[in-house]
This record gives structure tokens, C-alpha cells and sequence, in this order.
């Protein structure tokens, strides 16, 4: 995945500084007029870099779309690359608009839906980068540059002090507003349930039909074989499932899937 | 989904030059050290600019993503604010390197499959805005901001004079040298099968194993169900479908789904 670029940006670097220094030299002989030539190498070469930046941006903007797009193979960590990318994206701007358009479009379609009156119409959310947020760990972390660690994110899972992904918590409201059940389904392990409970309702969650974790019976089986089997439960029980939110397409792709699926952002890990 | 931008964006271009206004007539006084402030309220203003363009950007951006990403409802045109983006997206680098990137994870997956001896290994490519590009036409009509009009677009398709999707091309010729049955499957009528085959081999696409097109009984069908029906047909046939490439989710998505499906990027228009 990562193309590998360090080598000519080096380069331009190494050919930016020998520019300098020449310049430098030169303005030290008595030929004053010359000074005024200093600072073009430099202009031409911030151009350079500032063009290199750019194709790194663009070709980390194809990666992460990809991502979003579902077209890449599993993948393990963040090309090294794109890191700084993707913590810019994460930290600014980028990553809420994100969120807040997939929460609107969401909102705008379980605003559609006609909902019976059985209380069976249900909506899915994942916990994890959908419903709260792990990115205080993550920037601990360099953004998804270093390999998963079950064992410091678990440390992490109990401190119980992830805070909400605002975007969701208003769809989450509204969802429930209208009316329907809410499912909440996540890959975090039983004996997390606890402390996931609390952080939730810290969080703003108050409300939900159902949490499901994985059980040890569910121990080491793909995330989306799991959630398929969970759902495929839900149908037994009779829920009609409208909507599912969720980062990862494996919280969203299988089998008994819902009517409509939204799909999260999340350049910073793959859960296949 | 487009959300008014306008009026306070007019609202400070009016602020722009009513201050220039007032620097001008200003520097015309006596007081000739006041000629310094005049460029302040200039560099202000185009901040203030370059940050509504700057949202705009970023919300056009979330909206072409959340397309990518299968989370918007049906949509007709490209939203009015997000028109310039999209031009800009499809005739800059973003398209290609986009569509590079597609193609390179497609071809990476190609490459790890093991192929078996009896033929019956294939890859479905659609062909609009997936090996052939109508991007010439899109220009001519606004880049997706002018609702679709079929009459118009036929006389298109009936110039055969569309481009290949380059990073296309090289994907379907590393598929078919690794042994893949091609099946072009496609959303145009059968009435445009010559024109479409002289276009197809003209942009460099030589060789198939079956062009599907719509027949009669076919119009009117939701793209969704014409091509999961097509696929249906081709599993019964004895076909493994292995790889799907499609500009569309209505390409990749319903029943008999492809082992693997590549959404190339299409912020121009959605068929559901």
C-alpha cells in the first residue's frame, strides 16, 4: 500500500539545502546586487515540496475513500505515509463534516420510514468510532500507525472515559424520538459490559432495547460473521431492522441486513 | 441536501467592496500615510472567503464520500453549491487518482486469486463511467447538475466516441492475461450493442466473453434488480463471479453478489 515517496522528497530536501547554502555564500562576496537572487531557489522549491505535499494528500484522499468505498483488502495499519494525513482529518474539520452528513442522511431517511405499531422497527449502532470515541486513545496511539493492542485499548475500554460521537448522539435522539428500538452491537467482550453500560450513559446514551457483546461463545469469530448471526437473531425475535450505523463494513455487510446501512468514517483501523 | 450558502457568501463580498470602496476614496485624501491601510480590510476579507470556500469545499467533499460510501438516498443532480468541486474533482487530479487507486487494490485481488482450469472464473465490468468515460458529455451538460435526459445522452452513446477509463484498461487487461472470463454486463439497450462494441474496441477493450445489455423485457427494471437477474443467470451458467467493477452501487449490489466489488468513484450522477 504505501508507495514509497521518503526517498525523492529527501531528495528535494538535500537539493533545497545545497541551493541555501550556495546562496548564502554568494551573498557574502562583494557582489551585493546578486543578494536579490536569494530567495528564488527557495519560492521554486517550497513550489516542489508543496507539490509533493499535495500528491501525498491526494493519494491518502484515494486511500481513505477507498476505505469509506469498501474497495480496499483488510489492512492492518495506516500506510506510513498517511499518517499526518490522517490526523489532520481526524483533529479537524474533515472528519466531523463527515460524520454530520452521514448523520443527517440517516436521520432524513428514519424520518421517512413509516413505523408500525408493534414496537419491532429497530435500528442498529455499533458502539466503537459510532457511538463513542476512541480517538483520545488513538492520538496516543499514532492515529492507527501503530499495530492493534488488545491489551492497552482493554486498559483504555476501562477507564470507561470515551466521550460521544456528537453526530450520532443527536441521530441516536431523533432515532429513538421516532420511535424505533434501538439495537446496540458490539464487538467489545461481555465482561466489558459494565463498564461500557456507564461510559455510554456518561456519554449522553440513556436508552435501548438491546446490548449485545461478544459472549465467549463469540470469542475469535469475524466481526462480520458475529453481528450477521446477532441479526439474524433480531429477525427471529421479530425486529424489523430499518437502520444500522456503523465504522466498519463488517458491522454492516454478511447476511440479515438491514434495509439501509450507514457507513461511518474511519481511516484509523480495519475490523474484518 | 444543498445547503444555502449563498446570501451570507454575497454578504461578504458586499462587505469586500463596500471597505474597498472606503480605502479608495480614503487614499485619495491628503492624509497619504493612511495609504497603508488600504490593503488590510483586502487581506481580511479573502480569509473570510477562503473559509466559506474552504467549508464549502468540505462539505462537498463529505457529500461526494457519503456517495462512495453508499449513505445517500436516491439523489437526481449534484447538489448546486457542490457543482464547482465536482468539476474541479473529475477534471483535476482527484478523479484519476482515485480511479488509479481502485484499480491498483482490484488488480492486487486479481493477482491473489487462484484460478481454476475449467473457464469459469469471471470478472463483470459495467461499461458507462466504468471502462468508458462520458465525461466529454458531462462536460458539455454540467457536470451532473442538469437532470439526466436520456435523448441527449443517446445521441452520445451513438457518437461511440467515448474515451476509455484509463486505470480501466489496464485492470481489464491484467484480468483477462490472468485468465478471468470477461462479461461486460450494462445498463445500455440492446439496440446500442454495435455502436457500443465499435466504441469498446476503438478505446482498446478487445475481447469478451459476454456483452449483456438491456433487452426489451428488460427497460424499466431498477438497475439493482436487471443486473442481480444478470448475475443470477451467469451463476447458473456455472460462472464463479470473482471481481465486479461499477461506478454505481446498483452495479455491485442485491443478489448474487461478486466474491469482491470495486466501486470506482462517479460524483456525476446515481441509478438506482
Amino acid at each position: 500500500m504505501a508507495i514509497p515517496i521518503q526517498f525523492p522528497f529527501l531528495l528535494r530536501f538535500f537539493f533545497l539545502f545545497s541551493l541555501c547554502s550556495f546562496s548564502v555564500s554568494d551573498s557574502d562576496s562583494p557582489n551585493s546586487h546578486q543578494h536579490r537572487v536569494f530567495p528564488r531557489p527557495l519560492i521554486v522549491e517550497y513550489a516542489g515540496v508543496a507539490e509533493v505535499a499535495e500528491e501525498v494528500r491526494l493519494r491518502c484522499g484515494a486511500w481513505r475513500v477507498a476505505g469509506e468505498a469498501n474497495n480496499l483488502g483488510e489492512w492492518k495499519t495506516v500506510p506510513e505515509e498517511c499518517v499526518e494525513y490522517v490526523k489532520e482529518y481526524m483533529t479537524g474539520k474533515g472528519y466531523l463534516v463527515d460524520l454530520e452528513m452521514v448523520s443527517k442522511e440517516a436521520e432524513e431517511y428514519a424520518k421517512s420510514v413509516k413505523l408500525s405499531d408493534d414496537g419491532k422497527d429497530a435500528w442498529i449502532f455499533d458502539i466503537d468510532e459510532t457511538l463513542l470515541s476512541n480517538l483520545p486513545y488513538y492520538a496516543a496511539h499514532g492515529y492507527g500507525l501503530e499495530l492493534f493492542d488488545h491489551e492497552k485499548f482493554n486498559d483504555w475500554v476501562e477507564t470507561g472515559g470515551a466521550p460521544a460521537v456528537e453526530p450520532s448522539l443527536k441521530l441516536y435522539e431523533d432515532v429513538l424520538n421516532l420511535g424505533f428500538k434501538i439495537i446496540l452491537l458490539t464487538g467489545r467482550s461481555e465482561r466489558h459490559r459494565s463498564v461500557t453500560v456507564d461510559n455510554l450513559v456518561n456519554a449522553g446514551f440513556k436508552e435501548w432495547d438491546q446490548l449485545i457483546l461478544r459472549s465467549s461463545a463469540d470469542q475469535g469469530k469475524r466481526a462480520v460473521l458475529f453481528k450477521s448471526e446477532k441479526r439474524n437473531e433480531m429477525e427471529k425475535d421479530g425486529y424489523r431492522i430499518l437502520g444500522n450505523s456503523g465504522d466498519q463494513w463488517s458491522d454492516l455487510l454478511g447476511s440479515s441486513l438491514s434495509v439501509r446501512s450507514f457507513k461511518l468514517p474511519n481511516p484509523m483501523y480495519y475490523i474484518p
